[in-house]
Formats: structure tokens, C-alpha cells, sequence
């Protein structure tokens, strides 16, 4: 093999592979939306035909939802080689509110900013253009090597922005065909411009939904007022209680199955100079909430956290109305890290709930979404291979990092196949993920194709 | 004069005088919305018809909001016969939650329920039925004597439920034509349905409507959960912070001026045998929720109170947002008694909340509404004619009583125009003032309507 052959055959290739991703943008594959579910299948078709062309057996796998697209292609022969699987999506977002958009989301364009060119347009980073910088290191490593390094498993879904539903269900139908050695998923960021990433460590999610009711109406707060308990000071001091003043989660036992971070990685945390006031200042805020015995990225990255994210109740229209609600309302997530179980914790914060509710009161809940955090096993020597491939191609050295989000899809493969993942992403802080003028930089398409190949050289 | 005629022709009047009463109720008369405007206008028109019908004369007069009804007429000529002035209210509280109605809000009806028949509606009780008693009393009183008692004022005002902001100002400007000898003002509730009642003693209000703004937009809570401080987790300490574990409220010196019950009154509040396990039991409650070593119904009548009559901030739609909010509002309302002055308590409430903000989150306040309590000087002879004649109307003697709700007429009767004010109204206990499903008893609206007749005739 030839790396740097590779390497060359993207750089030359770059104006039809940049075709090549224009033409996957401009399918309106917009998974939440049932009017684009003929245009979700095009998208599928579209990635089997260019799989297809690249040599790789594949075919579109029906579900209730959205298809799956699975293919897999034989590598050279070499005993020790892994067998990777990648995966990737290709629905994306709704467009609305559509006005802000300064052309049309599915016709992309190259433009030139300020800070470099982008490709303009809905699924740029998210994921269309992340997903083809790793076809596109196969198809040159294929031009250049007739073959590639190793056995790949390329593995798509449709549904990653409307909640995943098919993919639990598919993967354990087709676990056997599906397990691999490690995954690759190429649905992250990088730490900034100049530091690439792999993210080792993901939040998971725990999500509440709830109304409290006391009197069985509204009240007047003449009549009523101070005889009789208001639902919106029971779930204020509720709410209010789940922090302490240092910014600790009072929960019992909340903290049980929170990890401190090894000493290695928190140097190299350290090492990233993330500048805490500059983050916060760019939206307005002064100083970190979270827990104060830990450091501001620790608290974004690998710290649990507990948000309302809605509040409501009584009136809250234009004017004055003196009334004592019936019912007050919130919804709360739990950011989760470590082996924190959403389950327990749901049901301490339940228990917490009730023991706090005045005799009389009830509470309903509606939701019951919940996932547990990802940590990946950093010790697999397939980590520091492609992290040492990364720092090879960007200026900096490449950085494990932790997500504050929560990508449910790097837990399911350890659980239901027992891989390790590997997220590797080239996406920035400003492409606009899931709003308007969603762009992707042309150097994180083009390096982050170059990126693959070094890796691909890397892991076999 | 003949007290029993004029009982009589009420008695028989009753379905034309309920035609009159619907006719106003079907006004959407709601203040505090600017989209009702003409109706409160219409609202206006009507009373100044149905008063000239009854030769009062009588006009409406323009104010910077609702405009107000002013009227006079004379009565026969007795020399110490003393001046009357009514004061009454022609706007209602908003309808929402409309859902929770079970009829068109402004298309009243009368209805059969377990407990007698009922009229159904926005305003039945608050106070278009109310001040309805009055007038009918009036024009009864005409029918069978050709003139009334008294001299006598009618002063409406539309208003009552968004601040009064234009009240003050107006009887300033119009104090000469305004000010007569008592004021009788119908607006509150019997002690019980067997017990008429005139309130000596009413609850003054300061409410505070506000937002705190921390970030300076809504931020995805996956990237800025934790590190950057949340508005509602600020907002929540705040309200919960107001009340400790046994009720009280917790602003420095709030209990400064807030005087203890006299032995005398507190007797008399003993032998009215309040059933607080009831009143809050027909609610849906369990446990008084006010200051634990005052008795329930100090906690209505005598003792000052915070509530929260409205709070929202984040996504309150249906299902889920993992939205970290820029922004968290609140309504709040402190009901006050003795000579609590609102202004220091205001000027308090706001420098206990800045001190609660995190340093670079901001607090924008809308309302300024704020009014002392009242306490009326029973030593007055007119209050003891007034309870008399109550008391031969009803089952059972009427009571001098307390009231929760905030009433600031009577205050400003007694500061700007020297009078003392009798507080007598038939309201009920389960009315659902300010609620869905509003009604006023058909009992309260006909015996009401007698009462006022039999007080005509006691004070002239």
C-alpha cells in the first residue's frame, strides 16, 4: 500500500468527490417528516448505487421506518487486519424556520467566508457530508491499492434525527452480520479548528415530564391565599432543592456511578487550554454553574447535570391575574456520565419527588426517555493508532474528548455487539447543526477525507 | 315607604330582573386584554341605559383606560337621611383555561345543581351579579315608592381586575362628586351560605411580574448543560427561598408591621366555627399551607401572604426540547394587612432577588400594582343598621368578618374622600371567582337583591 498515493489521489479527486456529495445533498431526506419518506428511500438508493460502484456487496434493508443500507466488502488478505464497521446517517433535519435561510437548503453550494470556504445546506455536517469523507477514503484507497486494507462493514440509517426507532430492533435481528472488530462513526466535532478529536466519553440522558396538582381548580389567591398550598411553590422547592449552592446535585446517591477522571486524561484535558470565560462570555454568561470542585470542561464533558428545560404554571398572559393554580408543570433532563443507571436514578428522583409533595398533592408523569452514558475502552490500541493518524494530518495533535451530548448509537454497539466505537468527527463549533444555513467546512470535507485514509493505513 | 312592597315586587320581578343580569354578563367585559376593549366599552353603554331607565342621571366617563359610569339621583327629601355612594365593578377576569369550561364562558345560564340553581358564567359573582343586587334593589324600591330613600351615587368602574390604574386619578379629579356619607360596595362573600357578613377588614396586594435573563439565547443543554447557569434553576431558588419549612415568609422585616388580632376579634373568629378541614377539603387540600402558629383562618382573614400566581421559561410544548433557557419570568402577589406599606416591601422583595443573581444575569420588571390593607372604623352606627338588616334577611346573624382578597375601594374611599366604606356582598365560598365554570347562586343574586333593600330602608 501507499499512503501518501492515497493522499495524493484525494487532493486530485477532490472536484468530483465534491460532485459526488452535492448530489447526496440535494435529496430532501428529511426522516421526522412523512412527506419525505419517498425522498428518505432516494437516499438510500443513491448510497447503495455509489457503494455499489465502489465494489462493495450491498443492498437497501427494509424497517418499519426508514430503510437501512448495509454492505460489506472483503479487504486484502492479511491475518492480523481488524474488521471494521462504519457507520454513519443519511436523514437529516427539518428545514424550518425555513425564512431564515438565505437560499434553499437542498441546493448546496461551495461559498467563500471569511474563515474559509463551506458547503452551503441542510446536511452538510449533519451527517451527509461527514459520512462520504469515509467512502471517499475507501474509493482512493481502492483507485490507488485495487483493494482495500481490511474487511468493512458500511452500515447507514435513515431515522438518527427522528429518534432512531428501527435501529435497536435491526441490530440485535442482525447482529452476527453487523459485529465487527471496532466502529468507526463520523457524526462528532473537533476540538477546534486546528485540534482533531476522538470522543471518548458521551453524556447520557434522562428525561422527565411532569404536572403536580394540588387544589382540584384554580384558586383565588384573595380568598385561598395562604391557607391553601400552591403546586408552584411545591415545584419551585422541589426544583429549587436539586441543587446545593455549590452546584451539586443533591439526589441520594447520585454521584454512586460517577468515575473521576484517570490522571492521564485530565492532564491532557488540561492541555487543551479550553478558555472557560471565552465560552461562556460568547453567550452572555460569567461564570461556570456546575459543580465547583471540578473544572469548567470537566463540567461539560464528563459531570452530570440536571436542567429544567420548561417550566409552567398559573397565569402567564399579558396583565395581572391573582389566581392559585391547580397545577404547576416542568420538564427536567439529566445529563448521566459513567455507569450512572437512568433507571435508579429516575427512580431516587421520583421517590425525592413524592416525599416532597404536601398530603393531598399528586404528580403524572409522560415521558420516559432514557439512556445511559458511553465511555469507550481507550485502552483498545485501535485508539491510539487513529489518534496518532489524526495529529498527522491537522496542525495540532489530535485530543480524546468527552461530548456533553448524548449519542445513544456508540452505547448500543457495546451493549447489543460488543464493540468499541471510535467517534471521529470533523465538524465545527459554528456549522449550524439542526438550524439554518447549516454549512461544512470544504477543509473538514477534504481533510477529513485524507484523515480516513490515515487511518485506514493506521489500523491495518 | 314600604319595606315589605318593595320585598314583594323583587319577589315577583325575579325572571325580568335575571333577563337584565344575563343581558350584562353576555359583554365579554375582560379589562386586562386590550382585545376587549369596546366590549368593556359596551359593557359601560349598558350600565349607563339601564340607570337612566331608572332615572338616575347618569354618564360615562372617559379615562386613559376603561372608562367609568357615574350617576346620581335624588330621594325624597328627609333631612338626615345620609348619602349614599354604591361602588361596583363591570370588567371580569380572563377565561383561560377555556378548555376547562363546560359552556361558552359570556352565554350564561341558570342551572340545577345538588345544592340549589346556580347562574353559570364569567362575572355571575365577580361582580356583574353582585352589583346587579343593588340596582334592582334601586328600581324595586322606585317601582313601589316613586322615589328612593336617599340620595344616591353609582360608581362603576371597569378596571377592577387589571390594577384600577385610572381609579385614583379619577377620584381625585372628581373628589367634590364623588365623596357622600358611607360607601356600600359589593364585592365579597357571605361567611358562609346561612351567614351574611359585611368585611371590616381586607388584605392588601403588591404583585411583582418579571424576568430574569441569564445566557444571552436558548442553548442546547447536551453543550452548555452544567457549565452555564440556567435562568428557571436561578428562578426556582429565588421563589423557593421565599417561604421556610413552617409557612413563614422570609424577607427581612416582613413581619414589621404586621399587628396581632385583638382579643375581642379573635373571640368572635372562634365562635364563627370555621371548618378548615372543609374549606380546603372541597378544594381538593389537606393541610393549611400559611404560618403554623396562626389559626386557618387568621391565614385568610389577618395574616399576610407570598404567592406565585404564574411562572414559565424553556419549552413548554408538547414532548421534549433539551433546551438550557435564556430566560425565566414569574407573576408573584404579596397580600398585606395592617399597616404594612407596599412600597418598602417591594424595595425589599427587589434587593433580596438582586442579590440572588448570578453576576451578569439581568431582572426586568413590568408591573408596579401595589395597595395597603384596609380597616374599616365599625364603630360607625351605620355598621350595626346595615348588620341588622341583614340579619333579618337571612338564617342566621350576620357576622363581621375578614377578608383575603384585596379590595383597594375601600382604602381609597377612606384616604381621598374621608368615607367609611361597608363591604357587603353574597358571594360564596365555591363561586370559582377568577376560575373556569364561574357561577353565583340564584339565591345570592334574589336575597342579595332583598338585602339591599332592607339596608335601604335601615340606614334612611
Amino acid at each position: 500500500m501507499s499512503l501518501n498515493a492515497v493522499l495524493a489521489r484525494i487532493d486530485t479527486d477532490m472536484p468530483e468527490v465534491m460532485d459526488r456529495l452535492m448530489d447526496l445533498l440535494r435529496i430532501p431526506s428529511i426522516s421526522t417528516d412523512p412527506a419525505y419518506k419517498n425522498d428518505c428511500d432516494r437516499a438510500a438508493d443513491w448510497l447503495v448505487a455509489d457503494l455499489t460502484s465502489l465494489g462493495v456487496s450491498v443492498s437497501k434493508r427494509a424497517t418499519p421506518g426508514h430503510p437501512m443500507v448495509v454492505g460489506h466488502i472483503d479487504g486484502s488478505v492479511k491475518n492480523d487486519a481488524p474488521h471494521l464497521l462504519f457507520y454513519g446517517h443519511y436523514d437529516v433535519q427539518p428545514v424550518d424556520p425555513i425564512d431564515l435561510w438565505d437560499r434553499d437548503p437542498f441546493d448546496p453550494e461551495v461559498q467563500n467566508t471569511p474563515k474559509g470556504k463551506v458547503i452551503r445546506g441542510r446536511g452538510t455536517a449533519d451527517d451527509k457530508g461527514q459520512l462520504m469523507t469515509f467512502i471517499e477514503a475507501c474509493r482512493a484507497w481502492k483507485a490507488v491499492n485495487g483493494s482495500l486494507p481490511c474487511k468493512i462493514t458500511f452500515f447507514f440509517e435513515g431515522e438518527e434525527e427522528s429518534g432512531s426507532p428501527s435501529l435497536v430492533p435491526f441490530m440485535r435481528e442482525n447482529a452476527a452480520e453487523l459485529t465487527a472488530d471496532v466502529a468507526l462513526i463520523c457524526d462528532t466535532a473537533m476540538f477546534d479548528s486546528t485540534v482533531p478529536a476522538i470522543t471518548t466519553q458521551l453524556r447520557g440522558i434522562l428525561s422527565e415530564d411532569f404536572t403536580i396538582t394540588g387544589p382540584n381548580k384554580d384558586l383565588h389567591s384573595g380568598y385561598y391565599g395562604g391557607i391553601a398550598m400552591n403546586p408552584i411553590r411545591v415545584l419551585t422547592k422541589i426544583l429549587a432543592g436539586l441543587h446545593d449552592d455549590t452546584g451539586t446535585i443533591t439526589l441520594p446517591g447520585f454521584y454512586d456511578d460517577v468515575p473521576e477522571l484517570s490522571d492521564a486524561v485530565r492532564s491532557q484535558w488540561q492541555g487543551l487550554g479550553f478558555d472557560h470565560t471565552k465560552f461562556l462570555g460568547d453567550v452572555g454568561l460569567v461564570e461556570p454553574a456546575g459543580e465547583q470542585d471540578h473544572t469548567p470542561l470537566e463540567q461539560i464533558w464528563a459531570r452530570p447535570t440536571c436542567e429544567v428545560n420548561g417550566i409552567w404554571g398559573g397565569y402567564t398572559g399579558a396583565g395581572f391575574k391573582t389566581v392559585l393554580p391547580s397545577k404547576a408543570s416542568a420538564k427536567l433532563s439529566f445529563r448521566l456520565v459513567g455507569t450512572q443507571d437512568p433507571d435508579a436514578i429516575r427512580k431516587t428522583f421520583r421517590s425525592t419527588l413524592a416525599e416532597a409533595l404536601p398530603p393531598g398533592f399528586t404528580v403524572e408523569y409522560r415521558t420516559e426517555k432514557a439512556s445511559a452514558a458511553s465511555q469507550m475502552d481507550i485502552s483498545n490500541a485501535a485508539f491510539e493508532k487513529a489518534r496518532n493518524a489524526l495529529s498527522d494530518e491537522w496542525p495540532r495533535p489530535a485530543a480524546y474528548i468527552g461530548g456533553g451530548g448524548s449519542i445513544p448509537i456508540a452505547g448500543f454497539f457495546k451493549d447489543i455487539l460488543g464493540m468499541d466505537s471510535m467517534l471521529i468527527g470533523f465538524g465545527k463549533d459554528d456549522d449550524q447543526l439542526h438550524s439554518p444555513n447549516e454549512k461544512y467546512d470544504v477543509e473538514s470535507f477534504h481533510k477529513g477525507t485524507r484523515s480516513w485514509a490515515r487511518i485506514l493505513a493506521a489500523l491495518t
